[in-house]
């Protein structure tokens, strides 16, 4: 038999007006901690669940949250998103707000955020890895939705939880440039035009103009997420390159793994003839062969602070850091070797 | 300016009323093609969205499905269940369908399944990975809800979409059987009680006994998903085995990176002197060093595969195969070696 608002109002022996208010917290009337207490306690001890469907068109409020992937790459063959799909669903259920996903594939579902906006499945959005010149998204920036970013748009509204590509990004060229390398290669994760890539690219030019370092165009690559397509662009990088490059920036810890084994395939050793450095530090990174240095870059705490800023706006906190940004370390292990020349 | 039926209805030259039969797909009545195809184009044209929740009530119907993976760790660190994922979300925008994401914290929610199916946010599940002893979960199967296994849990009544654990194994111990391996250990992925690391346990054991070996206790360890476990519960049995296994079959490719990273570790060569064989034949599993030999199993397909099977069910379609069992294939790559002994 179905249990009602009724029933917990008995048990809590208050009015129903009050159990609704308790349950919807609502702020209209004072009700004591202890009531408040005492209703809730009703409700879970009878399993009471408000009819989701009627409290949506009643407060306007699905106790959802909706996650948009912005490249089904992501999901399908880097390690970091799932990690930031944990952090954020983890945060939600503590919340009681369910994550509902969306992957969009490339260029094929442009309206995707207004879709789900206008589905009313959702109270608010969190968007991972954003397109900078995605219209649609920053239209709903300045619309005021409810609305975090994993990454960053650069729009002045919007809410965003994010990392420091350049301090990591320097912080692995000056390692590699104290260990005596001056030809270094960077290849990226993705095409340019994804924020991530480009500030990664920008980075690393800049990061060996301040050591004195031209950046060569032909020790510069594009890869697309995959270990399969790092060694693709690995191996196109040696083929082009006049004299190879000593030390390979990777865009992230996958495609770092197809990068050595491209260098291997090659009949080079890493770190010996290339020392590579990866981005992320996965959980798989301290086992790779050789052990990969790399950048850690918190990705389960990137996704809880997204979450958290997110139900922070749903309740219409002030957030007084609308943009966060995450420290990152450089983790030295094997693919980097020792003193070179 | 909100775009209501009443708009839609006025552009297809229709009443209400078959706009929203057309909309909701409703059989009450019957409709020519023409019409139907008249009010689509109007609705797409407009950009008309029902109002969700109105339809929730009236249809009883969410328009959403709910994805339980019943431990969080296959989203941290493995990198399978991610593919499934990707699968299922991909079938499920096709067809309409939001995934709402729910990670459970092992032991932590029993009532999860009965809590999503009360909320009424949802239309039908997919579970991933469930436990066979799990009776929230048979309770539901039994009551006729809308489910599809990835794994099973060994109901008579259940759907389900799996893979063959025992082929899979076999053909890994025919392959070291035939390069003359005797000593074969095996990793499991989880603790046991997980019903994919029991089958592969007993699947392990009954193989070595086909080819007349005795499986050793102290050749068998357990690891937790991830590589650094992989690593652990490989030190562990070399610490413990009295002598080395020349072969490991692993749980998973993810645990086998820390198994290699083990046998280095211990200065011991692999595939020389320990072969490794994965499970799952990640995207990675080509780019690892030594290249991995694995079992390759198709995960995309399977979470394509149970959500085609669960939208069928919603659709009240006949499931002529509840129990789809797709087939793995061995991929001899460089972990597992040559001739030995």
């Amino acid at each position: 038999m179905k249990v009602t608002s009724h029933d917990v109002a008995e048990r809590a022996g208050v009015s129903r007006a009050t159990v609704s208010m308790v349950l919807n917290g609502s702020t209209a009337v004072s009700i004591s901690t202890q009531t408040r207490e005492r209703v809730l306690r009703a409700a879970a001890e009878l399993g009471y669940r408000p009819n989701s469907a009627a409290r949506m068109l009643v407060r306007g409020d699905t106790e959802t949250i909706g996650l948009v992937a912005t490249d089904p790459a992501l999901l399908n063959v880097d390690g970091f998103v799932p990690q930031l799909l944990y952090g954020i669903s983890r945060v939600n259920r503590e919340h009681g707000y369910g994550v509902l996903l969306e992957v969009v594939d490339k260029g094929g579902a442009p309206n995707v955020y207004t879709d789900l906006v206008r589905s009313r499945r959702i109270d608010g959005m969190i968007v991972l890895n954003p397109a900078s010149n995605d219209q649609a998204l920053r239209g709903l920036i300045e619309d005021g939705y409810p609305l975090v970013l994993l990454g960053s748009v650069g729009h002045p509204n919007e809410h965003s939880v994010n990392f420091s590509n350049r301090r990591a990004i320097q912080s692995a060229v000056d390692h590699l440039v104290g260990l005596g390398h001056r030809r270094i290669g960077h290849i990226g994760f993705s095409a340019m035009g994804n924020i991530a890539t480009d500030r990664r690219l920008a980075a690393y030019r800049d990061s060996l103009a301040s050591h004195g370092l031209e950046p060569e165009p032909d020790l510069v690559g594009f890869a697309h997420h995959s270990a399969e397509s790092g060694f693709a662009a690995m191996r196109e990088l040696l083929a082009r390159a006049q004299r190879p490059p000593t030390a390979i920036l990777a865009g992230n810890d996958t495609i770092a793994l197809g990068i050595m084994a491209a260098i291997e395939a090659a009949g080079l050793r890493v770190p010996e003839d290339i020392a590579v450095i990866g981005f992320d530090d996965l959980p798989i990174a301290a086992y790779t062969r050789p052990a990969l240095t790399t950048i850690h870059n918190p990705a389960i705490e990137q996704g809880e602070a997204a979450a958290r800023m997110l139900i922070r706006l749903l309740n219409r906190e002030v957030i007084e850091r609308p943009r966060v940004v995450f420290g990152t370390e450089l983790v030295i292990r094997a693919s980097s070797g020792g003193r070179v020349g």
